[in-house]
């Protein structure tokens, strides 16, 4: 691969996009066992995709900003639906079907086809919900730290008791059936590798959550009978739910997708869209890719 | 951030510490997938803490040397007490509660207040019984790889019974009622990750163990009740415990804090103090902070 | 060791091999927080060890040879033997006593001692089968994400019901008894973190595996009498078999060799013997040096 030539770089797939020039790399370089690194990927030419990243919880369609431009400069086309009773929606009164239409909504108003599907978090429920209304159209499902529930189950049915019931609680608590994270919550489970300053920044654009859509339970039969293939990314730093002795993202929720693609990451829940977007663009690209 | 003037670097919170001159990032370093890491934290400033940090069975205070002395390094103060029947005092015969007044004794001597309380391994049970103490003194418990013992547990009652069976057998062997490694598996399940020097030169430093705080059963209420806030440092390297099927570290023992912040590195049990401090710092940094 | 002298780096164990001039430390180097990190260990002199390494199922020895070239380089003695129905062996009509036959007698003709015997996936049976028979001639046995069966147990029997289901229809269908992988298995599964171009690449050495050695039951009361130490390689990103709920390479069936030492690395089941020969042969050889 040394030294560069346009004629020595000619990838059989042309919808391949190619590095910049200056951002190949020799063959000594990730061979000689110290530089050789997952890293090395991102700086490879990268095939083109088309993703729609679906948020989640006590979070918005820019949750996705950073790490969007990431995959937009790498050449990817990028669609951050954002659903019923989030972002600049006044109306929290929704339901987990209201909040499918809303996505379903976007995929077909802009005709999309042949995308990779991301969810994060309560996020997963929800590409759960629209691959079974438009499986046709989605090339790859990829899950992230997300939740896949079994057909009958609700998100807080996922949830520890001592969580469950926490919520349940601040539900109760609350004027219009929503959850609001308090921040010492907020900050040890969703952004524990960030600073405080991380933290508080991210926490600003937390607001109420609609409560209704954790606790409904969802037919699912559906979605376990497509042959849709699925990814699972699992950050290993993420503990908004234990990892383990019967919950989690993973191996817990996420062996209920049958074969699938894992990818792992040192991350946490938030931080990583914030201060390490282009690591998490790899690994959302790693897991959708071809 | 770049270029650099003292004007746009102000952080609003009076008790941070400045980072040297030339340390810091431009943005384009830490957003363009290559050179963003996880290590761009310790290069950032840090909020000053006060640590202190209680070392486990087959170790005393030095343990912390480099560890207390990177931590220094970035403007914190550290305390690192040493508990009876262990470094230099001659009595082997101690319980559980003798150790626990060590410390307890240490912090009022000194009239500490504020403190991150650190606990590793068997300092786990230790910082419980502490925390019950002193709780207004301590801001936050931070165990890395250490035992978080339910109420009315002992040390032996969460080792695999082989493991327990084998240290019951080096107990009845001692003459002073002590448990001492033996070499072959302290390297492999201690010092996994280290050279064969490092370990020998780890192992120099080791003797004979009180068995005694090990079979105890500790009363815990009070701790379960404390509001105090908690974090978990685990390593994934760490085998001195199996990790899952119903033990180890995390999320086995680490679930048991209720709400906890966790934060996840590569090292082992004992290496890392040696090798890599300023990693080790960095993640008791990340725990500790607010 | 800054300045670099012969007389400071006298190491006490005469078959050490001294590190390159110029690869050296100097103490800040790796102290300072940024730099230190676990490759400098790939840059320390290592001791020299010899290995005999044994691949798994859909390989043959040339899985290997980026592997061998690296330890080689490093001063090692690498030998991989091949065994029955794999490779160029026409006959796939091959028991596991056959496979164990193959490796035993390649160490014996060579007459080989005193080395670390690596045993990859399937490997991991056929390293516990020789071992019973040759015993005093292995200094440390080595499983990478391999199979760890109790005594009486098959391969079969570790798989999670849905691929054993899968695996016994792919077997069903063959003229020959064997299984062929189908490439979005391989894909998701085995080389989960490799390009497709990858993928491909190592697609194409793929070919059926005979069906009987992973279904037959292995008597193995003799392994679990055998002292010879043991370590443990697990990739966190190996999805080959799910990890937890009752399956998996770590901690499910690790933990069955008793003490071992455990060495985690970051790929996956196969991508690395391609892309990161280095990282792999360094995680084997801190697995197996004293």
């Amino acid at each position: 691969m040394f030294p560069f030539s346009q004629e020595t770089h000619q990838f059989p797939y042309p919808d391949y996009s190619f590095m910049p020039h200056g951002y190949y790399y020799s063959p000594y370089f990730w061979s000689n066992g110290v530089f050789e690194s997952e890293e090395r990927y991102s700086l490879l030419a990268q095939q083109r995709l088309t993703f729609v990243l679906v948020h989640g919880s006590w979070a918005d369609a820019h949750f996705w900003d950073n790490v969007a431009a990431v995959l937009r400069s790498r050449g990817h086309v990028v669609y951050t639906p954002e659903y019923a009773g989030h972002g600049k929606d006044p109306n929290k009164d929704v339901t987990h079907a209201m909040i499918t239409k809303s996505v379903v909504d976007f995929i077909t108003r802009l005709n999309l086809s042949n995308f990779v599907l991301v969810g994060h978090s309560f996020g997963g429920t929800v590409i759960q919900k629209v691959a079974e209304q438009v499986p046709d159209r989605i090339k790859r499902l990829v899950f992230w730290d997300a939740f896949v529930l079994k057909d009958g189950e609700s998100v807080a049915d996922e949830l520890p008791p001592q969580t469950r019931q926490g919520f349940e609680q601040l539900r109760a608590g609350s004027k219009d059936d929503t959850i609001m994270l308090p921040f010492p919550l907020f900050r040890d489970l969703f952004v524990n590798t960030a600073t405080l300053e991380e933290a508080k920044q991210m926490y600003a654009g937390v607001i109420p959550e609609p409560a209704r859509p954790l606790f409904e339970n969802l037919e699912l039969k559906a979605f376990y009978d497509l042959p849709t293939p699925k990814s699972y990314v699992y950050f290993y730093q993420d503990n908004t739910l234990p990892q383990g002795e019967g919950f989690g993202w993973n191996p817990h929720m996420s062996t209920r997708l049958g074969q699938f693609r894992l990818i792992v990451g040192g991350g946490d829940h938030f931080t990583d869209t914030r201060t390490r977007p282009a690591m998490l663009a790899q690994k959302l690209y790693e897991a959708g890719r071809d």
